[in-house]
């Protein structure tokens, strides 16, 4: 039992609101495992990946509406935008079966935790975050191993500990090859402000100042492409995002101007070609220690 | 003949001079051409490396001292960081073959070119640039398949067009599997200190950043993996490259920095409660623009 999640997660149904990469994704590895107990249902609010969903295969039943599926589930997830699932969490309050477990794959834990709170979910809200997506946006960039390897972050809700729901959620993403680790929101949050949302920002101010100086995105390299990958995500799904990390993140922003002010200090001094050959020390010093920095994983 | 790049090459010696990434990835891939009639010479200063290729059959035979290998070589590729690179030339002139053909894979083509005319190369030096390579160093990290389907750019010395000796370096490069493409030095080196050395510096400022705000590499996600994975380069390798790149490059992360100081401002005035549904206009337009310029390949 212990050795098959599948099995854990039981004669249940589980509802999928929004079928992009995120949702679209978690179905259609769901809806893969053999032998499983459960029953998918599936939601979008856009007819066409409604569609694309049910001739996927990846979800048993495509719901009408949001509200539909909401009544049906006893686990629920919210694979919305940050700002959607803010407006659903108090709509749906009311809608949710008294048992259910509620989940969702936000980037920023606290505001959904807040508003679940505050439309009574208790213990029942486990907030979730997997370390995975991709630049290109719905249904059909979703694919049936987005989700295997990557860590999930797992917040249950403050008061009760609600070890039941938590273990529910926790086994949702083992049975789709994921690897669940507990976190505070609160610690959460200050993490992806840091490690997911300041890349995400750099990319598109890297890609902003390519554009304006004529370079196009076929004249990139290996290097170039990495770096600007992310500037071709859904502003739809990150600028709710962004405007909740709000003035945290303007300073990292600020701190990595500072940075890239020293450095551009350093290369000015290269070009006094008496000191060139000792003038980037500040330069060299910063490579070598993020060089060992990135060696870790 | 015109389909079998490996026969144009001909009955000739082609010398690597550097078994790193780049010089041991090209005698990789050259040593594994079936029917091939040249013949192969590596060298490296690091005796390791030099076991290494001729462990793995990389090179036909593995030079003693760049010196030695220089004097036998048709074809000279100098697969080496660019300072090295600038050191050698004027040193090996003397004693290239007098109708070697010189090339590089120096990712600024007007130092290099300019060397090689003052050591006397003429039209037999045509550099090269491969839009190819690896955060990770030395022969351990080469690999056959670098080069496929890679641009490699091409730049032609100055004087005397030598079209000989550029077709043959087209050769070359398409031997491997990678698509050569024309580009005056000087226009090159504007691309590269834009699409290539600009993204490096960001990748290290970035890592540096998160460095100090205490996350780590295993706290990334795939984002902030492709964000930092250049900070993982080889600062012997860029230093050098930076360095040339001196002040162009510094008012291109100046830019940069203002871009993130006027993304940074917006993100303040969406933590004040009232404009904040509005306030991120700014933020709006650059990510849809660079959404939209990044889609392109």
């Amino acid at each position: 039992m212990r050795n098959d999640p599948a099995k854990g997660l039981g004669l249940i149904r589980i509802g999928v609101i929004g079928l992009g990469v995120m949702g679209g994704s978690l179905a259609r590895a769901l809806s893969g495992i053999p032998d499983r107990e459960f029953t998918l249902l599936g939601y979008s609010p856009d007819p066409a990946e409604r569609d694309q969903a049910a001739t996927a295969g990846a979800v048993d039943r495509v719901a009408e509406s949001a509200e539909a599926l909401v009544g049906d589930a006893d686990l629920l997830v919210y694979a919305t935008p940050m700002d959607v699932t803010l407006d659903l969490i108090p709509a749906h309050g009311p809608l949710w079966k008294p048992h259910a477990v509620l989940t969702d794959v936000t980037s920023l834990q606290v505001p959904t935790a807040r508003a679940a709170a505050e439309a009574g979910a208790g213990p029942r809200w486990v907030g979730s975050h997997p370390m995975a997506g991709s630049e290109r946006a719905g249904f059909g960039a979703s694919t049936r191993d987005l989700y295997r390897n990557a860590r999930v972050w797992i917040c249950p809700g403050s008061g009760d500990p609600g070890r039941g729901a938590a273990e529910q959620v926790r086994t949702l993403w083992k049975t789709v090859g994921a690897v669940p680790e507990a976190v505070a929101a609160e610690d959460h949050d200050r993490l992806m402000i840091r490690a997911s949302h300041l890349p995400q920002v750099l990319s598109n101010a890297l890609a902003a100042v390519l554009r304006g100086q004529g370079v196009t995105a076929s004249d990139l390299g290996p290097g170039g492409r990495d770096m600007t990958r992310l500037a071709a995500s859904s502003p739809d799904m990150w600028l709710p995002l962004l405007r909740q990390s709000g003035p945290e993140l303007a300073g990292l922003l600020r701190e990595v101007g500072l940075t890239l002010e020293s450095i551009a200090g350093d290369l000015d001094d290269a070009g006094s070609s008496d000191s060139g050959r000792t003038a980037l020390e500040g330069l060299a010093e910063l490579m070598e220690t993020t060089w060992t920095w990135r060696q870790f994983p």
